[in-house]
């Protein structure tokens, strides 16, 4: 609805543009586009261009996928890092995730995306063959599969581990099970069955 | 939170531009900006370009203090609106949401704020005087004050009452009451009382 009872295409070009962002509304981009009409005109030169070069400077992986600014993948070319252990994740955003856990030092592999034959997205359509390849290699040790649960996951899930199964990998699969701090009364069935079934020796610190 | 654990400079630039937005977390803001870098490079290119353009080339009438894209204001400068009637209004978006009802046809006077000593926003400040100017103009007959309640409205809505004594000029203020669809149960009592202290003749269609 907003504005467009008002005759400013500027305005219009710029709401336009934020709508089209996810789960942003017509009021909202309106909120946004007035916000950045009182900022100063450097500052919003700089909002937009730093959009602009992000999508036309930012490169990915041919080995992981990942986003990278330069030719150099900041985790595929880090030393430090496991290169026998390869997460399989569904995008970049499940790279922010982990990296931002602290906890994991090997590599990944993002496929871009999930089997879904509703989309139109089929095995051919993913990194599918390159992380066949990057398994077949004698340095990998493990492959994690950490895609979603659901149809489209688990299918993904399947299909890549019967791809591996010539190969003298590893094929795990992270744990799922009840959430720290979570209270089992409000937990699942599905996620407190698996939970049980899949514990762990106590350990005390 | 997000990405700080990733050594992407493009993809921070374009989250903290996001972040600097009112309400939007940097989660969100990372979720727009991974949302960009699957779009084609010609729409995210016109995405920043319309921000950009926007704050540049946007100007403000010299009367109302309303946007406009060029030279003329497209209030103003309708033939077919009543310039004997001026409403007052805190921004731009007060405009926008009045246009939208299409309920009114007369002018507008956007201030650019309210008086509040807080933040060190003076009369001075604001087009009070270019609005005392324009109510001593022989056309202008009435002067509707649309600001918001609260100290701050009610202080500067009551300067400009003061400000406009000694012009022939009726001033009035939108009424306040029960909303259409509102409970009267839920309505605080402000406002339920003043909706029958202000009541209307009842009018059957």
């Amino acid at each position: 609805m907003f504005p467009e009872e008002y005759d400013s295409v500027l305005l219009k070009d710029a709401v336009d543009a934020f709508a089209s962002l996810p789960g942003v509304g017509r009021k909202t981009a309106l909120r946004f586009a007035l916000h950045l009409l009182k900022q100063p005109k450097d500052k919003v030169a700089k909002f937009g261009e730093s959009v602009i070069r992000m999508r036309n400077e930012i490169s990915y992986c041919p080995q992981c996928g990942m986003i990278c600014d330069g030719e150099n993948c900041p985790i595929c070319s880090d030393r430090r890092r496991d290169d026998s252990v390869i997460c399989v994740v569904e995008s970049i955003r499940e790279v922010l995730s982990i990296e931002n856990t602290g906890q994991y030092h090997g590599l990944y592999h993002v496929l871009g995306g999930v089997i879904s034959p509703m989309d139109g997205i089929g095995p051919s359509d993913l990194l599918i063959g390159k992380l066949v390849e990057r398994a077949s290699c004698n340095r990998t040790r493990e492959v994690i599969l950490a895609l979603s649960t659901g149809t489209e996951g688990e299918t993904t899930s399947y299909y890549i581990y019967k791809k591996l199964a010539g190969i003298d990998v590893a094929v795990s699969a992270i744990a799922r099970g009840v959430g720290f701090g979570d209270d089992l009364e409000y937990t699942d069935e599905l996620t407190l069955g698996k939970s049980i079934e899949n514990r762990v020796p106590f350990n005390p610190v």
